[in-house]
């Protein structure tokens, strides 16, 4: 190509042809309002309108829906609110491609969000539309540094230069006071966790301010790794107005903390972006409201599109949900969110998934298995919180279960050994082989 | 009540019965995990339990879908996917308030939306949520100081007491360059103009920098406010990666500029309130993406709580659409968005409605009947520069058709004194009195 362009792929579903469609979007998203202008020239146009580089169409879904029982279906097809359908028009699916001249934008996160998608979800023209991925040119690797960690500097810091990373988040979810927080941080850290992080709804609530949990957290873990030689990571939740989380950061950087974690969508990518400049350890990007642009499926964006956006501006760690997660999500689609995230971004951006939401030791061999890698964060809140034994047998049975799996061993036999892990898999469910879950 | 709470107002579709669909999103966004854990006692419960205040049954939607014509149909009633169905189980529809304390996050927008909003909308539980409004304690208006200049404001640095205030979009949206808006600006200003602004697709792009723009811009706006008294406003779109726009913002100062203009959705509302903080102008507040999470109705986060969180942040002015819009909304919708930005908020929030996308004279009369106030900025983009005999006849032909329309005139008599007008309803259409448009 002769610019540097961004190529936005869009989900559409209009009742105007495909190519009609694509070239309301690209106008919209460029050159274009409702009435011919003056000074709107055709060379202004050539330079800087987006181009519509493909489409393909695919079965419309609406079709599949007449007669059908509808209540409880997976309504893909429907109609978004105000769709343009002249008399007599049938409905058409098809995959979009747009190239945007970098020109009209640079490479800025906000303002390349103004042209891929803006007001694009509000055009009558569309019935359905969804941005599902976007293929960015190399000068957003020269703005943004991306994530400062990925993969092999949290391994590098946690001192496991293989194997799965395990997790847990603190539960109660909120309400816990520092002094309870203290002994189970304790409890789970001479278990041998690597990764414990705060709740999402525990920011810096009055009750239990971030400065007593930093203060205790770190008093622990200091303790444990002078006795074990290990020391957990801990993820504070900073998440808050931009100048209190940089000050909630200095706050975790200068007590020897080790990570911080922040909810993207709660600060924004570009609150991201500029937590990143200013941020000396891993960010744990937590996807809180992730739901409200991908679950619709006529309508928003796609974790892949999104996820590459929180890894330009630089998380290290970034939430997919796993498999038999106990939210909405297949389990195809969170291997595919997984997937998207291990994908190398603009030659080498390093992230690393976080597996999170209901997950057990029994789910240690489907996961391997259907992922094929031990650069995961597995997380297990009620996994590790609610075994019978307490949270360092949960702790206990989560890594015999990973060391048993990926040494190729049968996890009912392990549990014949390990009775934390035998206790875990009477309390959580056995090994799943299906995938499990819903789907 | 005895402790002070956010209390959310949420529509819920679910084939739970509403008292357990209610029960699980107060338990998700405060003190549940989908397993009992240690440590979870009862008066931690009772102390950072989200209440169920209210559930209001209404009928749901889905009923009236079976055997219907679904292609093109608004299925308000789609469930969501992943919705748990248990066998021979009914849907219901409702309304839920949900009372927060504010011990659990504090005065902070992000970690409200960790509560209100976060995770709840992958909730398998629920075949449709959507966050309908918001009441905020005090403690939030002692946090964030809102709007700096709000509606008073504005019409003192316009020095327009009273009158509908109209403006105008930079046409074409990209792309023009700066000596070519120097003399669109002057055109604009000659004849009258309160406003104008950037497109949001026009940030700081190589082709047009901000600082080019505002050299010419401020020049000619000295110009025509030495020769006839009156300055136009003119909102800069400093929209970019956050400490970019803090310095846009101080460009556009320094120069004497007026306004800035940010889209709220690109830089967070976080990035907003940070903006605030730092921010000498009035701050037009544009909407761009809003759609992704108003579209679907069975999702999302509606345009009424929305605006709340953005005035709280510190908008001054906030797009809301004008009737007979271009884009998928209503009327009906509309002005219901214009009505919630004008309700005080928090004991006084000011925020100016500003009424876009395919306005032109002919809807003055039917705008002013529905929103019966002059407390509006009206931006006409191709209405203006779309004008038979350019920008300044469409801007005379807007403010003759507001002026009339005040002063209970009839358009089209007024039109025969003003050939401008005239011109601008035979090129636009006539006067609407049905609302018009779609819907």
């Amino acid at each position: 190509m002769s610019r540097s362009e961004v190529v936005a792929t869009y989900r559409v579903d209009s009742y105007l042809p495909l190519e009609q469609a694509a070239e309301v979007i690209a106008g919209e998203q460029s050159t274009g309002t409702f009435v011919a202008v003056a000074r709107e020239t055709p060379e202004l146009r050539d330079r800087f309108a987006a181009r519509v580089v493909a489409i393909e169409p695919t079965p419309s879904s609406a079709a599949d829906l007449a007669g059908a029982d509808l209540a409880g279906a997976d309504l893909a097809g429907a109609d978004l609110p105000g769709a343009i359908r002249p008399a007599g028009a049938r409905r058409r699916s098809g995959l979009v491609r747009i190239a945007f001249g970098l020109e009209n934008f640079g490479p800025s996160l906000p303002n390349l969000l103004a042209a891929v998608a803006g007001n694009l979800f509000e055009l009558r023209q569309l019935a359905g539309i969804r941005l599902l991925d976007l293929s960015l040119p190399d000068a957003f690797a020269e703005r943004y540094p991306g994530p400062q960690y990925g993969v092999t500097g949290t391994r590098r810091l946690l001192d496991r230069p293989d194997g799965v990373l395990l997790g847990t988040i603190v539960k109660p979810s909120i309400g816990l006071p520092p002094e309870e927080l203290r002994i189970l941080v304790r409890e789970l850290a001479e278990a041998g966790i690597d990764f414990i992080k705060d709740d999402e709804l525990m920011g810096n609530p009055p009750h239990s301010p971030l400065a007593d949990r930093v203060r205790v957290v770190t008093e622990e873990l200091d303790k444990v790794a002078a006795r074990t030689g290990r020391r957990p990571m801990y993820a504070f939740n900073i998440t808050d107005d931009l100048d209190r989380m940089a000050a909630n950061h200095d706050l975790v950087h200068n007590a020897g903390g080790t990570c911080v974690m922040a909810c993207i969508n709660l600060i924004g990518l570009a609150g991201l972006a500029w937590l990143r400049e200013r941020c000396a350890l891993p960010i744990h990007g937590h996807r809180a409201m992730t739901g409200v642009f991908t679950r619709a499926p006529q309508l928003g964006i796609d974790f892949v599109a999104w996820s590459k956006l929180a890894r330009l501006a630089g998380a290290d760690h970034l939430h997919t949900n796993g498999l038999s997660n106990k939210f909405y999500e297949t389990d195809d689609e969170v291997l595919r969110s997984i997937a998207a995230v291990r994908e190398p971004l603009l030659g080498g951006y390093q992230t690393l998934p976080v597996l999170s939401s209901g997950q057990t030791p029994g789910l240690a061999p489907e996961t391997y298995r259907r992922t094929a890698t031990t650069d995961l964060l597995v997380l297990a809140g009620g996994g590790i919180h609610g075994h019978p034994d307490g949270p360092a047998a949960g702790v206990t049975a989560m890594r015999a279960a990973w060391q048993s799996t990926t040494s190729g061993r049968d996890l009912t036999e392990t549990a014949q050994q390990v009775p934390a892990l035998q206790q875990a898999l009477e309390t959580f469910g056995p090994p799943s082989t299906s995938g499990g879950g819903h789907g």
